[in-house]
């Protein structure tokens, strides 16, 4: 089956069918990563402008290497350098990019939806990066790719997703797909940030983590954002750890071969503890590694489709 | 006709044939945007670095695309990161970037002047990417190349530059380069900001935008720079865009395919409405098109005259 | 001699064979900037990240030109852009771009050791950009480099260093380098910043200017760090160039051929005065140019180290 989206805007948008396509590409792109040259000229001569509204290391950090190892010329574009200060509107920003020849725009915002404007607005293709508290599809992606290769198929698996739901792109993004590749999809938290409308996504709602991760074959444990608002549902840090915070004990309530993923960075003693972290069951290394070959998939696949 | 200039610091210091020689060699650089692979290996191996002494996000992004298109290795320098706040004079931080190896040095910088010093300073080739109120050659050869284009020839055309000409250096670039090739600039704008004395360098001076519009072939709307000092000379930006700001009315007064500029970042609703901005007759986005060309051109030149 | 160490962390951990081994090489790297297209294929498609946890121009810019040289893809990070804000530990980002594939970092940060806890922590390679008031091993292997140049060895040389030992991350590694190469080291200045136990080091301590230039080959200037602390043990900077600052007449009693050092950025007439920063007998401008190919043969043979 071929892939022929243009824009790569989240997970709500894509089939099952597109999902598999992304995530065997990826597979492809990931054996480049082990030759001693890791690098392909497939992008050669083309721009790829990542323009990101908010700060990000490591998102960035793999769009740019996923770019370079497609041979792209990458251009970084992030708002303390930027001409917003200068009042230019979001689109403007984004077709003086185009004028100049870029091909792919990979946009981080803090305004959900976002990427949809542009990729309405402007010709060149756009990757979402992370909108809001809307959708991060390269992290479910990756998500979804690092479990497939674990456990070998998404489908059946009961999957569970810890943390600010609510406040959450990854879990949005996450729940979307993987329920289109037909695993079962547990959430967890308190009723104020994991409310009951998540159900509709078909997800299933639980408020005890002790409950929740019984006999689950994977953990995804969300970051606690205190930059966005996590903490403002809990009286304090300890408190969130207390009740949802993942330690050894609670991991015994899963399969036996359950495995442990967070987006990253991970606040080490809150989300989770350091024995968990550094434990061979997490993979949340793999997650990261995993990113430049699901990012260097979708970079390649937009501009297959648009003959680039 | 050779071009043998090392420097590129404004168009008062070029001829109308060096000015020539650049437009004829953009030509040829549009087209290597056109092709599949957009890049030539011309520069390969040569260092390029951009000295941005003030935030800008399109001139510095504009120009770093045209040296990956050449195939430089490109340095980015900007104050936020740079040992300027350790207390190092200009001249010793470009002799430093020098003594690395770094050939070409495109230097943009708050002080009127700045880029002439370091050209007698350093040995490497500079070029102007705009200094304090000064001139922006860059942007003027972008504005003559795309009316050029646009109009088939600058000999004879009537250009109209509305704005803060006092305060913009796209305006004083564009002044000497235009009437060089033969073009009758007018200027408008209030006494304050449209002194008496730029009669000297050949534009005719208006007051009223009604009139000065009449039966032109190109207007250029200048920015209102915030932060520079548009705002001193008016009580409000309201005063401004009722008095000089570009509407579907006023532009009626013009030629019939009159071309309307921009040196961007835009203020809708301000220097100009959207529905101008958006207009098939607004070449806006076209000059951004056009900057690549034009600096891949300049920075060819100067490595061209260098021997590089 | 087969050089063999994975990481390069400070000078005190090289014995005088390795030593000797970085400069040959850096010999053979200097020819490859004389070269019109100054750039070899080694590393291409290795991902070099420079983890920058201090703001700095001149030695960021050294080590990326050095490593585009070498043709490898390279990544700046640096803390204003940083995941640090958002409370991931300086080793879990390591190891997330680990996880990316870089194969080497280069890190600069404000707390001795730092770079050793990495070296111990990753599987990568690691370079010390300079950590803390502890080692900056680049910058010392860039100055005996330049004297062996200018001088033809390094035994038995008459090395003077001038300033904040104390707080000198450049002044240590110098010492520990030259000493074990066989130069006899002089360091000056006041007894608060020159403390009695670097004599351990195998230096020899003077507190007058004026008497330990005395028939020294070498003059190498620290700066004065008024973002650390230098300025905390002097009543003014007039004080402390009265005192210690490099004038033609203290230089008199030096060799006639002395050589005059500084790591950069300098401040003219409080170090130095600007006769002696643009006389011939200086070669700070030489240094930084030594420093691409110092830095490129240390990239270069922890690389070979690793296979790479």
């Amino acid at each position: 089956m071929a892939f022929d989206k243009k824009h790569i805007l989240g997970l709500g948008e894509l089939s099952a069918e597109e999902i598999k396509v992304i995530l065997d590409t990826a597979e492809s792109m990931k054996e480049i990563s082990t030759r001693d040259v890791k690098k392909v000229p497939t992008l050669k001569g083309k721009t790829v402008v990542n323009l990101f509204f908010e700060p990000s290391t490591r998102t960035r950090s793999s769009f740019e290497i996923a770019e370079k190892r497609l041979s792209a010329d990458v251009l970084n574009f992030s708002t303390s350098q930027s001409s917003v200060v200068k009042g230019e509107s979001l689109v403007d920003t984004a077709r003086n990019f185009e004028a100049m020849g870029a091909s792919i725009m990979v946009i981080r915002h803090g305004m959900s939806g976002a990427p949809f404007i542009l990729a309405r607005e402007i010709g060149a293709s756009v990757i979402n990066a992370g909108d809001g508290s809307h959708e991060h599809p390269s992290q479910a992606l990756i998500d979804i790719f690092t479990i497939r290769e674990k456990k070998g198929r998404i489908e059946g698996l009961d999957v569970l997703i810890v943390g600010d739901i609510l406040n959450s792109r990854v879990a949005r993004s996450n729940i979307f797909g993987l329920r289109k590749l037909g695993a079962n999809v547990r959430i967890v938290g308190p009723a104020t940030i994991v409310p009951e409308y998540f159900s509709e996504m078909g997800a299933e709602i639980f408020h005890s983590l002790e409950h929740a991760i019984e006999n689950v074959d994977v953990v995804i444990m969300l970051r606690v954002q205190s930059e966005r608002k996590t903490l403002e549902y809990f009286p304090s840090l300890r408190e969130y750890s207390g009740l949802y915070g993942l330690t050894r004990e609670k991991l015994k309530l899963a399969k036996k071969d359950v495995i442990v993923m967070h987006p990253g960075p991970i606040n080490r003693g809150v989300e989770l503890t350091s024995e968990i972290a550094d434990d061979p069951g997490s993979v949340i290394l793999e997650q990261v590694a995993n990113g430049i070959a699901v990012r260097m998939a979708m970079i390649y696949l937009v501009a297959l489709g648009e003959g680039l």
